[in-house]
């Protein structure tokens, strides 16, 4: 048991087995493929799944980085076949490759890990959608870090559905979970103006952030303005114009965009925020573009979920996801 | 205090004294009667409740089994007045005949016992409505059985409030609560045709099941088309269907029809359901319209409630039920 | 420390300190001041909020009582700068007085010392509008009435926000929460047709009380109707019936208008209700409007929550109402 | 369902209902009748249960009024014979009386109610053992006066299980939750020196408390103290000193005399107290003595409890008492 | 992934994975293995592990059927040596069978199958001691007959940890939790004097099953008792009566021996029970007995539990098991 | 409100207020002081608290960075004057200085922090007794680091009641909280001999910690032992031995060291521990010492509480210490 193919990564925690006797019922945790101890044949796989369990570096006390486990064990709820839409995401082969290694106490360290592991990932098997599972969003900075560092020439946009800019400022609080997209736009990165924030709200957002938002030309559209134009248009609005200016559109959803009757688990749970079926009309329409090459999910402390409704809407979120992504 | 007049039924086991002093303010469990030691005027009673506290049929682990007397419980959070439709219950006489006997580790037994409740009710007083509380959804196809046996040349509809078919196969699982549909059609006592199921969604149904509902020409609408068109002109559509073609409409409401924010105590509660508000309408129209014979509520795991949100959210829907019957 | 300016007042337990290092993110917590112990040039003052932690005179158990400082302590998560409306509460100036004093025993005395609380304000600094934290219900009676005691000619309308009439028989319960309105109705403090109560819904009012309501021309809406003519608009035409025939518009939030999945923690959360969005909106359009002139928040048990969803949406509320101030 | 015979009380909410099969395994719950509608025949009895859900004299929040129907709920998790002792409860006859009326806001109203039921119970049938279940302490002043209202010539001395000495003065508080035993010195009805206060420890009762206890000649061992010397044999002691000068020993047991890992639902539960075998081999000791005439036990707040192990202690705490009550 | 060697076995739900990097810090659920897709070896073990999820035959509604999974899951929380007693478990080889196939509706299939599952273990590898890990208390029955049925001719010999005699009649309630003891004495396999049954207590037995007991000449020790002799001299002196009459000793632990403080998630949870000092005591003597030949621990309900609290102590009670073991 | 005395520490977040009206019963929150804005003459205090709201250098998930607040909202459950011992602290006079500025991403930074504010109180009041409330374990290094930083040729002993060596090694994990006595022995700021360790026990720690406290000679002694031996006996030995060895004696009190049933909060809570009624009189004991200079407590995760049990047993047990101090 010995040579597992990433260096900076853990396997997960627990997996799950497979039983000797079928049923009919094929569920998303006997879909979802684990990394054995030999590399397996990249080409096979359509998604590769990371879990990134670092929440130290959250301004609020979270344990977000308990999400990656939590997630994968909600996986046995959910079946790969959408009636709705009726696709079933069987027809993609989804491999997990586990957890980025974290270091206890050097926070650094484990941001260059989660740095390295996309920049991996777009190396070895660039043709995989790759869907992370935070942690808190300081990590969606090294994601998409690791990103350009894989492919320097790309013009990234960002597609943030979040009750927050993030663009808090890391002089003073390091590269915490406030501060991720303006370490983006700072660095350069990512530019402002490809940046579309779709859920902020309320009394969540100091001035000044607004004002260095406006300075950068992000755009956002509060969820007030979102539900009159309605939340389709604007997501559709929003990959529109991304479209013709990107090359890459970067989804991240920070659950803390919900209502805190439908997401309690966010460390900043909020009143005012959006609905589940909200989300997931969202995320399918995201997930049918085919600008759009990789989604994180963040910022859902399983400690403070109520009956699992976060952690059941997160899983929900990424099938979501991919059921928009089978009929692209 | 020995002739309780069924010999398959308990007591509940707690019930509601009544006080001396009389006060403006009649509740729901001031109004429901008990039965008492002699056998009662049936006549003079327009509705009969019975308890079905059967859990161990249910794929995973339910405590619904507590759900009657959780019921019965919360029944004083309730007054007998409606005042959105103006409408006061007690106008109607409602009895409860407490609970179907339980054998421990003879879930048969128990099956015969809820059918033969179902049998004697509709032979000692056909003219009460009967409202059934689950249990798990296993007991719906034994209290389908106990009506067609009491009513045999009957025609059978059934409207299914649901995230499920429940139509899994009962050779692999026996009478276990994914099975009653099938169970039903199976045994020829209700056809596919007749059974409208209404709020499927998402990720809970593996496609055979969709598959078997297609072959049977069972109609459903997912929660996402019933939304499009309007939850109550889908029932009311369904109601019209199914009052030219059968005898009696049975109504089913598996709790887990509701989001999870909305019903949490449901045993496999899911994101992207129904919400209370959609629920109450449903019934209250289905309530209403005379061909409708018999319901009950199923699915509902007390221990798994979040502040009595759902248990009086079932309390509600029978009320509701109850509202639309007043209208009749 | 000697001098607190109010006599019938206490401190609030715990008070928010100020660190010495300004950051960005004034949040509401750092905003709202506190009296120290000498008496503060209440010129300067906008809103003054006062506590009243009094649920011993509840119908049924609540721990609504502790509801004052439980809000408090919430106002760390909320910042000043409203993005929705790009309004910044800053602008205001608020401070909080404290909590009525409580006797353990002797409801009466504790009723008086509210009245009077709420007649020296009026006295002492007229300028500011009053924010009560209840507490339960009954509080409202004797805070209108402390109005009317100090502004004697004025005629004063009451906006309700509630899930009930609050009509019940004092002769029966005493200066109950069931009974406020009726209160200041009989004693003529308040005519009926000068009270609007909207959100009123499903089976939670005794149809005696409702026979009362016709009888003193109360306004009211029910939630069904409130939702088809829009909430917005109910709110709107109340203000435009009240304007013209009052001096003083009252607001009183019962939490309890929240349908229980939005607001678990008031002790008598029902199915059926309000949405925090809607109420958020209402409160908005209520404190724009020039004749309103107080507002209480009353009947939340923080005890009874569930991840801090109902106390953060009573906070909300309050920021909401001061957001529509603002305006002004 | 008219005459109830105590028009000072009302029945308890819920009662148990008997089965028409019995089974060998006779029940608490089964065991403890309950008053009908014709007044029984006391002389068949030997206990009576009297429910006091009064906590709206407490100084801190509780729902201490909503421990006699949870005491109720929880009989179904005993049977009555004691394994350990040998001994079955069953030769003995109870009936629950059921519970004080409540007035909501006049608490001296209440208490009257009280000191009235506990005197009639003496008047009625004096040969039964009155066992009261609060409610908050305040309970045990008044229903010790109710005592001394029907026996005004007998001298009686109280055995107190306590995590305080509950003599705060009345003067301020009224007579609430920290003052009956002060309450009965300073009305003469009880002496200090018949008092033995047994379970105090730690940070919880000011020195005031404690001066005021020395100068009425209390008797109290510390919790320190009576582990040293053997919780048995203090019991006995205080026992022995007491037979000699009272005609009556009452024993009140406040729940927060069991430390907070022990009894957790006590309003004002703390570490370092007393654990629940200590607790049942005490109360064990006292119910075989003969001069002990009358228990109460108060101060439990089942919505604090956790897994239902405080209210079961409470029921166990009866049961041990009335195996020594078989035993003498 | 197809031949898993025991057809009525399923894998683990989820197993524990290896990581790459070894860490000084050995964990149980490192040292644990698992029984891949071939045969292992099964001389090199000592040790097997089998979860038998089955709860439905429990007379009170129950979740023990998830106690398998949580176990496994809190291994993590452990490290194979002891310090206590500078015992190190690692030397050691332990392997998890899985879990007994579950019926969903047929609980004498599953009866069968926890049988033959005992069966098979003494007969491929009767060098290795099995630790069977329910499930309700039934499955003893079902586990001890298995032993039988491979060892014909051996006496069994029973030391049970148990509030309750477990010797209900399965006429009334077919082979449910309440009846196993009696089960094994009337079907004669194995004899009432071969049985020890230490820590009833309280008022949890029916005077009949004691009868029945002194009947059937078990020999029991009330925890009252227990406590006066010491609980490891009782224990003790169980081995050493057993030890000349019987081959093999059964070690059955219900975990509702402990006291509701020490374990609150038995199902039926009493005060007045072990502590878990004492528990695992006891069975560390019990483990080093080489007489002692199988181990089980039923009736832990993990959704009752509290903070972890009983799910830890039955890891521990496993592994003071194992300790004992290590020192024969 | 500028300028706070200490650069390297924080407000605390919120702080008690002191009504106008004294009652007789002083409570710890009114008789711990605050530091106002100007620097308080240090002269008159004899303790002074620090809270150290760190736990990012956990190795498991923790929230013990919310402790310090939590201890002090919980101080209001508790009076100066305990009765067992008839002390009464108020005669002590106390200052809380507020927590150590904590920096979101820069662990060492804070670590930084924490060893100036331990070597500032050492330098400009070293006559009072510093008490730190963490925050995890690895604080207790940089206090020791700032102790010895202001005291160079102190020899400084430590007495350390903990479940765990706390010996890891930094080299891998960095100064997180398994590591603090390592760092602190490999450093050489305290030796080995001089460091007597008591509560540890089970299967909590790696058998090369144990070869490493071996090596370096710390003294140990094991639950189990400590049991025998008396509790109390091993403390005054380990005193005893200190006595003549160090100049200073640091206290650490790591709440793991608990019992998981006393103490559900901490992070890594385990069956087998102490006892809350033990850990009071070990500190009250060593409280008593004169050559105990400084105590910290540690490892408290207060969202994991249950009911409060660890918050008010760690109040508790800084109680018990200063009630031995008040005995010097």
């Amino acid at each position: 048991m010995s040579c597992y193919p990433y260096p900076m990564l853990d396997r997960p925690n627990m997996i799950w087995t497979r039983q000797t006797d079928q049923n009919e019922d094929l569920k998303v945790h006997e879909w979802i493929e684990n990394v054995e101890d030999s590399v397996p044949d990249w080409n096979t796989y359509d998604i590769t799944i990371l879990g990134v369990p670092l929440s130290k570096s959250s301004i609020s006390t979270s344990a977000a980085s308990e999400n990656p486990e939590a997630m994968r064990q909600a996986w046995k709820s959910f079946g790969t076949y959408n009636l709705d839409e009726d696709v079933d995401l069987a027809q993609l082969k989804v491999v997990d490759l586990g957890n980025v290694k974290q270091h206890v106490t050097d926070i650094e360290q484990t941001h260059q890990h989660i740095q390295d592991a996309m920049e991996a990932m777009r190396k070895h098997h660039p043709h995989t959608l790759p869907i992370s599972f935070g942690g808190d969003h300081s990590i969606t900075a090294m994601l998409v870090r690791g990103w350009k560092q894989a492919h320097p020439n790309e013009t990234i946009g960002i597609i943030q559905l979040d009750t927050h800019f993030d663009v808090r400022d890391p002089k003073t609080l390091g590269p915490a979970n406030g501060t991720p997209i303006r370490q983006l736009i700072d660095s350069g990165i990512v530019q402002g103006k490809h940046i579309h924030n779709i859920g902020l709200h309320g009394f969540f957002n100091a001035k000044e952030l607004k004002m260095y938002a406006d300075q950068k030309n992000i755009h956002y559209t509060t969820m007030k303005k979102a539900r009159k134009r309605g939340v389709t248009n604007v997501i559709k609005n929003a990959l529109h114009q991304l479209e013709a200016k990107v090359d890459t559109i970067y989804l991240t959803v920070d659950m803390d965009v919900l209502d805190i009757v439908h997401g309690p688990a966010a460390p900043a749970a909020t009143p005012g925020g959006m609905y589940t079926e909200e989300l997931f009309e969202a995320v399918q329409i995201i997930g049918k573009h085919p600008t759009v090459k990789a989604m994180d999910i963040v910022c859902l402390d399983p400690r403070k979920d109520l009956g699992q409704q976060t952690i059941k809407s997160a899983v929900h979120t990424m099938l979501s996801f991919l059921t928009g992504y089978c009929k692209r």
